[in-house]
Formats: C-alpha cells, sequence, structure tokens
C-alpha cells in the first residue's frame, strides 16, 4: 500500500460521540413528537458524528462523477457503444444530462473526471483529465490494470476530494459514467461478498435474458481467470475493477479522512464502497445510501454494508444521481435541526410524560 | 351537495392522454438508458397528464396547512393538551415548525389556514381565519359537526386553493394540524375502507399500548353512536371528521378541478383523500403520495387509493412535511423532462436495438 493510501486510512477516525449526543438532544428539544421525522432524525445525528459538530451544516455540495472504459466490452456484455462513454462527458460538461438536471436543482457542483476514458476527450475547463489509461483491459482476458494504476486511481480520487475540501465542501456525492462498468462491479461484488455472479449481475442499461447469461459468463471467466483474493482489495480493484471505480474508492477514503459526509450512488458507487471499506472499515460510518438501485446486487451491497437506502425510486441512471437526491435529504435533515424551534423558544407545552 | 361542490367535482377531467404521450415520447429521447429514471419519468408523465403540457413546469409551489381541534380529546386519546393546536399554528406563523423549514428548503409558499382551533387565535396577516367553531364536538357522543359545516369545510378548502390558483400554482401539497386528528382520521379510515377500528389505529404522537387500546375504544364507540355509512362520505366526514380534514377534502377536488397536481402528506390527508376520491373518483388520478407514513393505516390507505407512496423515511410529523418533500421530487421529475438534453441535441448515440 502507498503512504498515502496508508495516510489517509489512518486520518479516518470514529464517529464524534459527543457532537452525536448533542444532536440527539436538540432533537428531542424541537417542536414535533420525538423521533416523528424518522430517518431525517437519525441523518442529522449522522452528520453530526461525521462533522463532530452538534449542528451539522450542509451548504457547500459537491457531485464528484468519474468516467472510465472498460476492455471488458470487447465481450459484448451490453447494447451501447464504447464511444458513449466520452460522449456522456462531453454532456456533462455542457450540462445536458440527468446529474446536470439535479446536482443544479440541489444545489450541488459537479466535479467530472476523466480517470481512463478510452476515446479521446478535448480540454475543457470544466474537466478534471487524470486519465490513466485509455480504458482498462479486457478482464475476461487478465487483469484489469497494474497494481500500480489501481493505487494512482485511489490517490487521484483522494487527490481531488482534498482539492474540493480546500475550495469549502460539506458533503459529497459519487458518481460514475463507464461503459462496461456494471460488469466490472458485479465481478467486484462477486468476490468481495464471495456471492455466484448470478446473484450480483443485472442487466445494466438493458440487456434480454439471453444477453444477461452471457454477461454473468464473462464475469464467471473474468473471476477464473483472474482469481482476485478478497483479503486484498486492491488486487481485487486492480484484477476486475475500473479506473472510475478507483477514483470513487479514492474519494470516499478521502472524504472521511477529512470528515464529510459522503452520499453514494448505485451499484458502481456500492463496489466502490466495498473495496473502500476493505481497506478501512471505519469508513462505513461515514457512508449514507442515497438511493437503492434497481440493478440487480445493489440492495445486497447495501446489506453488505449495513446501509440503508434513503430512496427507493426504481432508479439506475448512475453519474450521482441518486446520490444527488441523497444529498437533499441529507441537507433537508441538517436544516431541520437548525432551524426549527425549540418546544420553549415557541412557547409550545410538550407532551405529557408516559411510561412510553 | 352544494351548488358549489356538484360543479367542482363537475370540473375534474380525466387526465390529457396526449400530453402524457407526448411527455413519454420526450422522456425516451433523453440521454439516458430507457426508464433508468425510474419512478421519476412516471411521475413527470403524471404531472404532463394532470397539466395538460407535454413539459410540465413546477414553479409555483404551495403547501396548504389546515388547523381544526377535536372534541374527542376529552376522550384521553392522546398525550397532548388541546392548546397545542393553537400554538403549533403560532409556530407556522413565526416559521419554526418542520413544515416551515422544509418548505423553505423546497422553494414552497405555507397558507396556514385556522379552520376550527379551538383556543382563540390572535389575528396574524399570513393567518387566513376559517373557523368554523372552536374544534368539532366529541364524536364519541354524538356527530362531529353538522352536515352544513362539513359542507362549509369542504366548500372553505376549495375557495382557499383557486385563490392560490389565481396567484400562480403549478403543484399543491396538504398539511395538518390538530391534536386529536389521528382518532378522526382513524375512524374515517375504518368506515371507507370498512376495516376494523383496531387495523387502522395507531399512536399518533406517541402513546402506550394500554393507551392505543383506550384510543381504539373510543373509535369503536364513535363508530356505533354515529353509524355513518361509505356511502355517503359527506356524512361520514360530519359524523366521526374534522373542519381540518374537510378543508382538505376541499384542497383536492378544487386542486384537480384547475388541473393542479395534489401532493398528499400522511395519515390524516389519506383520511380526506379516502372522502375526496369517493366524491370524486377520478380525483385519484391528480394525487400523489409524497410518503408513507409510519403512523398504522396509512400504507392500507395508499394501497386503497392505488398509490405507490414516493418516500418511506419513517416519518409521522404531519404539517405537510412528507407532502413538501413529494414537491421536491416532481420538481425534480419535471425538470428532468424539460432540461435534459435529447440524444440529437448532446450527440451521444443510443443503444442498438434489441429485442428487450
Amino acid at each position: 500500500m502507498s503512504e498515502l493510501l496508508s495516510r489517509i486510512i489512518e486520518m479516518v477516525k470514529p464517529l464524534d460521540g459527543r457532537a452525536m449526543t448533542e444532536a440527539q438532544a436538540r432533537q428531542n428539544l424541537l417542536t414535533k413528537p420525538r423521533d416523528s421525522l424518522g430517518r431525517l432524525e437519525g441523518l442529522s445525528v449522522q452528520l453530526a458524528g461525521i462533522q463532530g459538530r452538534s449542528v451539522p451544516q450542509i451548504r457547500h455540495k459537491a457531485i464528484i462523477t468519474m468516467a472510465g472504459d472498460h476492455g471488458v466490452v470487447a465481450e459484448g456484455v451490453g447494447n451501447w457503444l464504447q464511444e458513449v462513454t466520452a460522449q456522456m462527458v462531453c454532456n456533462f460538461l455542457n450540462g445536458g444530462a440527468g446529474i446536470n438536471v439535479i446536482a443544479h436543482q440541489v444545489g450541488a457542483r459537479i466535479i467530472v473526471v476523466d480517470m481512463g476514458v478510452a476515446t479521446g476527450l478535448e480540454p475543457h475547463p470544466q474537466l478534471l483529465s487524470r486519465r490513466i489509461a485509455p480504458g482498462t483491459r479486457n478482464i475476461a482476458q487478465g487483469q484489469a490494470m497494474t497494481r500500480e494504476q489501481a493505487v494512482t486511481a485511489v490517490e487521484t480520487g483522494m487527490e481531488i476530494v482534498a482539492a474540493e475540501v480546500a475550495k469549502g465542501l460539506d458533503i459529497v456525492g459519487t458518481g460514475d459514467m463507464g461503459i462496461g462498468n456494471t460488469t466490472a462491479s458485479s465481478a467486484i461484488c462477486a468476490v468481495m461478498m464471495g456471492r455466484p455472479a448470478a446473484e450480483v449481475t443485472g442487466r445494466g442499461t438493458g440487456i434480454t435474458d439471453e444477453q444477461l447469461k452471457h454477461k454473468i459468463e464473462v464475469i464467471e471467466i473474468a473471476l477464473a481467470v483472474n482469481h482476485p483474493d478478497p483479503e486484498q482489495p486492491l488486487e481485487v480493484l486492480a484484477k476486475v475493477g475500473g479506473f472510475e471505480i478507483g477514483g470513487l474508492v479514492g474519494v470516499m477514503l478521502g472524504a472521511a479522512a477529512h470528515r464529510i459526509p459522503v452520499v453514494i450512488d448505485g451499484f458502481i458507487s456500492g463496489a466502490a464502497a466495498l473495496i473502500a471499506t476493505a481497506l478501512s472499515p471505519k469508513l462505513k460510518d461515514f457512508l449514507i445510501a442515497g438511493h437503492v438501485s434497481d440493478e440487480t446486487g445493489h440492495r445486497l451491497v447495501l446489506n453488505h454494508l449495513g446501509l440503508e437506502p434513503l430512496l427507493d425510486l426504481g432508479m439506475r441512471l448512475g453519474e450521482g444521481t441518486g446520490a444527488a437526491l441523497g444529498i437533499f435529504l441529507a441537507e433537508t435533515s441538517a436544516r431541520v435541526l437548525a432551524e426549527m424551534a425549540t418546544f420553549t423558544e415557541a412557547g409550545v407545552h410538550q407532551e405529557e410524560e408516559t411510561d412510553n
């Protein structure tokens, strides 16, 4: 493991118990029946513990959307051309994608990162070019990337989130773009959760039953060819992962090291979270599941991580769209805690004591 | 039935099928895998059908929060003093309640209405005083209100929403405040759904097992004393309802008559929706369930209405808080449809055709 990586993992500390106790105590003073805001209350307490502030603040919001290509598309695992990854990155930069619309609505800035798109991308002032290689190699024939590339991908994510922290950051969402990346993610999930490929492989952007069968076979071959060891999370990333997935691992670890809550998006972010939490089990407490996606296996990943999703809207777009909606709810929870009046302030008579 | 009420019910027309077809067609051109935004896509199509516009618009947003008191509190059905209804209305007017925080975040104005608060309220520029009586009568001893009062309550809701439409309104959320109103709502639900009181009665603001048993008994007595007939929804409202519940019935009908989508909140709004949809079955298509509340019976009400909630966060505050979050998601769905680029506009290569 690299020095930077070890240092960042060391920086991930437990949540601030005192801030959490104070946040919960304030929740109980607010003008509402106790616990009546349900998960929003627990979420505000988690944010307090992460930020180390009894009244957490969600003002500076960002989505980091990382793009990368996957050599495994040569196996015919999906219906979309590899060029679409680059085309969608341009769409992000031009403001036309789903994540642009939703991030704008929730007031989050978007950081678009080329982690390893296969087809060339013109320079753009809004594009962070951190291209490790023009796509991974075909995991059905060998490992996706070298060990060094895997470490570089993770370190890149860490550096990008650190730069955002320097600009002001209260919460971050993870997003992805990469034709073929549900295949890599399913491979990661199968290894990290010890499940058969068939259980954690879904239809991605939408494939037929026959194509799904083929996709599962390709993943089984990739696992047989590479023999990734779940005890070696960076090795799993190198053998069957992706550059954008590695980048998201780094975003999660780097954010937690800086006490920034991380709202994870769907299946690809979930695969990254499996690797990141294996590297740093304490990270889990810094993660918020924005939603459960419609992609097969995502629910299993969230269960494995011990995360309960905030939303279940049958979405499966990626890009960070589910994370952006989760950021909205995190902000709601923090605003409620900060802005609602207490019983004393409002002159409202609190409920009579019961044995309840 | 009053002339106004009949006229409004007549004004509720079916959804605009052409607008819906056009909205769905546009969804399929946007730069995302087909259906990948899940329920947000269907929601945008519903909004199109309601507004009669192929690209619906959610800019002017309002929550109508109606307050009323309930004579049944004399039976000891809860833990909160009746004065709290008036105190919470003041809290709404001073901006300190949960609904103030969330409505502000989603950019919705709040209309606070005194439909029949028992304790006096000082005049306030932001308070609509439509007080029908100082609370309903005790439903365990007779009917809650007269037939005329029930009609007045519904008409008041219709008039208030019409005034908001005149100011500019693209979507409305329903909210409630009234100590004792889960008891009235459970009675309504039991009648309208033909269920035993025990199945649709919950802990409201939080009561013990023993108190819950007593609350169910009180509701059973109220139903035995009043014999409400589910075929006569206004009679049900008069016999076991509440002024704020009647007002919300009017808000729902009035909004639908003006082709305004209605995001319903929790259990009390659900009870109002049971009466409103019984008066006008076409209304159902104009309703959006913001969330499913933690209050026992709410899920049953939504099933009965054929509505799938957008959120399930264990909330049970009322006031319109769940509706406000639903308004946010409705706006998201409309923005996605309006603002995302099409494949052609973005120069993104669409997926290859499959038999899928």
